[in-house]
């Protein structure tokens, strides 16, 4: 997979998504390192750009993203996957999506229910 | 929407998503403007990395994304905007998604099938 444009930070974007309900999850950066893991395990691997190493999507949490399909956009320096997302929350506060944060009338409000207890699953 | 993270160069990668269907149409770049002329108009607008310049997605094509929602993850560094996608396609390449590329045994090959001619719609 030469093909991928990181960018000067070696970074890729990456979208996850439920690959059966389709739900938009989560938004993070791989580098060529993680993208490999990734491809060699099946199972998602970003790169933490606050604490600057490989993560296991899951590590601790034991929520993992299973790869059901890659896909790269025109310009190759986008990456959708599509996942079965084990416990069906991939937010670390505790929602399915990270994106449950929602504008209203130039106000946000929180969308969607919490799945699990960050306190019980980070402890 | 003082809230939200912009990057070092000034923008925020937004996801662009069918309010419908929930297909992932694409993911562009806004700065501060772009985001407040997407409210303003209810039509997606985004900062063009290449020409250095405000884009409003369709400008060219008619193919304008209406806004359904407006969503932002955790840390406010991501935007995911539903929306209804006119002329049902979202790529400049004709087809629906620009994540028409799929990984499948280590090749790639094109999913989905084209919706216009490009060569017709950006003479």
């Amino acid at each position: 997979m030469n093909k991928i444009k990181f960018n000067k930070e070696g970074l890729v974007p990456v979208i996850i998504q439920d690959y059966k309900d389709k739900d938009v999850l989560m938004l993070a950066y791989m580098n060529k390192k993680a993208f490999n893991l990734t491809l060699k395990t099946g199972k998602v691997h970003f790169y933490s750009r606050s604490r600057k190493k490989i993560w296991l999507k899951g590590e601790k949490s034991k929520h993992f993203q299973i790869v059901k399909g890659i896909y790269f956009d025109c310009d190759f320096d986008t990456i959708l996957i599509k996942v079965m997302q084990v416990g069906k929350a991939a937010c670390h506060e505790g929602y399915r999506s990270c994106f449950h944060r929602k504008l209203n009338n130039n106000k946000i409000t929180v969308v969607g229910k919490k799945i699990f207890n960050p306190e019980e699953v980070y402890k």
